[in-house]
């Protein structure tokens, strides 16, 4: 033992220090914390009880020594047992929900969902904003002039009796040791840590009620995970956690090296939803949107199979059935169903750039993740959780990977409302198309299934 | 990017957030700091523009990652200049000082420091107080009625004048950023980092203002680092520090699989000191004691040679030079020198247990930590640092490793006042003295030099 300078000891008043830096200890050495153990640290750190400085440093220790299934789980449980679950167990039919590590251009959930609450299943959909160069559900919705998603609990309950379906933004009853937790990691430096993030996913998806979970885990330049091996290592995470709970869930990796649709930001997305919705939406959104809310449907109800909800979730999309149901959803929310039909009622930006092609080729990439910060660059994102967006700006893609240009055809446009940092943007846009002479391999979108 | 919750953004103030955050996950990922990210960290954790929190998920990632030397010199520096250093440039003489990494009835700094200070060396020494099952030099220098260590940095300048030798304990103004990161350490289970270890040191002895430094690098059961590997690596890192400061530093390994000398416990230990002073000493104690004082000599003087400094380190313990340098080192710090002759003066233990052995054999190991353990509970050391500590207790040993006792032989005894405890420490000392019919190998003191 080092001898400790005398008089400088801090001195430290909180009580569960003694304890609390012995199951650091522990982990640390790659030791695996029991159950108790954990469910100690969660629930004194949740009731501040312990000290962020010794969570941090726990939280360290578990990017470096990792967790076991039994600790990922037991994290899990305990978080989700920090606040208010969600009881939905009066409501008749199976709920499931789809949730997505977050991609750009990703509006799957505004298509997927309506589909599968047109087939009968109830989803309850609690959503996140987007930070970074991803958009969160909760912005996209936003964008629709008049609609709520600051919703209690009581009225996320009764849409979803009335409609199946409700997209609620998340509140402070509900996992609050995540959003505790989640803002610790986040300044130092441990959000990239695949049993936290199942964790923090996992414990807010269950306490919304769901009895199954269809994950889209991205993978690629334009996801938190550039790589697949560690997309799968947190796909298999989180349908473990939910084998643990006794709920059903499907993993898919997807593949978010060029951004999903055409359009990024929120608004236009909005538009592009709507497009999709009316079957002329662009086929790798369309493709991707239709196997999620399959999967939805066949968790809800598996007896018929798979291939046969796919045809069901198709059918719902071309009749139109999953269109009228968002329309039903925005309008019991407090937005205008029309802005669906007519785009003037959404907010449009003031001004476009076009960005041309400098020669003539094959789009053989597009870089996903610089896409995403020229849109945060526009405002349609935020670098930090209190800055306020433009629902207006945007990208939108006018060629995808594989596509001809001409020298000097548009590659894409840039809606924006504010100039201030417009050129930043175009030359990070300009990067992020690749133009060769050869045409590039065709990717799968549905890389990998985990269930 | 995973969307972080809404609404529970907790809120952080302060600034220099986004830096550390980005300091702290490029620490993380392995990568090499440069000399100004470090000094940042240090300077604005030091004056609390950095949260704790940051600072301990470093520093576990300071554990994990470890540190280069450029990054452990730039943290010493850093370290080092976040307080006041003491200028000894106008004293005459090279100034050497002796750190040990702390071990069990280890009082070696009491024997080799006025030798040293007698053959001509100024030795400025800043100790601290003991924490857990080793005692620290400043309590034991307590022990003796009326002395002071808690002295003003000019205090400590005139006495070095004076008398070449003065002992002082830790204050405030000297390298506030190791207490301050010293305390965190503790409650964060980051105590055990070899960079951090060093770094702690090297910034507390060169603030010093020495020249020259002899570290005493404790391996074994009953020292902090239990195996050779790590103190030598410790070693080594100290020593690197050194040169990359222009400070001559030597480290020697030394053994700690038994206590040092007979005697543990503050006062216990000062009487060890007088006879050892005296040429009535253990010794192992004596030939450490004399061999550090050697290194010291030469490190002030390296002409002559080693073998020169340990012939003359042992003519001043003999001829009573060393005895007298602390007798008056004593009496300037405001202690009775008395107590060297008199151990009457010093704090006696009222009660006496004697520990006998159960059979009759070779004592093969005697568990050091256990030892300073039974010491700590019979008062002599503390476990938290503001826990007051009872001069007179302690342990004196009667037989040592490879010595024979017969059965119903005294092994040791007990010193205590209280005797709340007694029960407990008997056990304890009890199972540390391992009795064996075969004789041990004999073990060497000093494993090995790091110079």
């Amino acid at each position: 033992m080092i001898a400790r300078p005398f008089g400088g000891g801090k001195e430290f008043a909180l009580p569960f220090q003694m304890r609390t830096v012995d199951l650091i200890r522990k982990k640390r050495n790659g030791e695996e914390l029991t159950d108790k153990e954990i469910e100690f640290l969660v629930e004194n750190y949740t009731r501040g009880a312990i000290p962020d400085y010794q969570m941090a440093a726990f939280l360290m220790a578990v990017y470096y020594s990792n967790l076991s299934e039994n600790e990922v789980t037991a994290l899990t449980l305990a978080m989700l047992n920090s606040g208010r679950r969600v009881d939905l167990s009066d409501l008749d039919g199976a709920k499931v929900d789809k949730h997505s590590t977050g991609g750009v251009g990703d509006k799957t959930s505004l298509i997927a969902a309506p589909i599968a609450a047109a087939a009968g299943v109830v989803v309850p959909m609690i959503s996140g904003r987007g930070l970074g160069h991803t958009g969160g559900t909760v912005d996209k919705l936003e964008s629709i002039p008049g609609f709520r998603t600051r919703l209690s609990v009581e009225e996320f309950r009764a849409n979803l009796n009335a409609h199946r379906l409700c997209f609620m933004g998340q509140t402070d009853e509900i996992v609050p040791a995540d959003q505790k937790l989640y803002a610790l990691r986040d300044v130092t430096a441990s959000v990239e840590s695949l049993p936290l993030i199942a964790a923090s996913i996992m414990s807010k998806k269950l306490a919304e009620g769901m009895d199954g979970l269809v994950l889209d885990v991205k993978v690629g330049s334009g996801a938190f995970l550039k790589r697949q091996l560690e997309a799968r290592k947190l796909a298999q995470l989180m349908v473990t956690i939910g084998r643990r709970m006794n709920k059903r869930v499907h993993a898919l990796l997807t593949d978010m090296d060029q951004p999903l649709g055409y359009a990024v930001g929120n608004a236009l997305e909005i538009m592009e939803v709507s497009q999709t919705l009316q079957s002329q939406g662009p086929a790798d959104l369309t493709q991707l949107s239709i196997e999620l809310a399959a999967r939805m449907i066949n968790l809800a109800n598996p007896g018929p199979g798979l291939e046969a909800a796919r045809e069901q979730a198709s059918a719902l999309l071309a009749s139109g059935a999953a269109f009228t149901k968002l329309q039903e959803v925005i309008a019991a929310q407090g937005g205008n169903p029309d802005v669906l039909n007519q785009f003037e009622l959404l907010p449009n930006a003031s001004g476009a750039r076009e960005i041309l092609s400098p020669r003539s080729g094959y789009v053989t990439r597009i870089n996903a993740e610089d896409i995403g910060q020229a849109a945060v660059l526009l405002g349609a994102g935020r670098d930090t959780i209190d800055r306020p967006i433009d629902p207006a700006v945007g990208v939108i893609l006018e060629r995808k990977v594989g596509e001809k240009v001409a020298a000097g055809g548009r590659l894409c446009t840039l809606y924006h409302t504010d100039d201030a940092r417009l050129e930043e943007a175009a030359q990070l846009v300009e990067d992020a198309f690749h133009i060769s002479a050869a045409a590039p391999e065709q990717r799968q979108l549905v890389l990998e299934v985990i269930q």
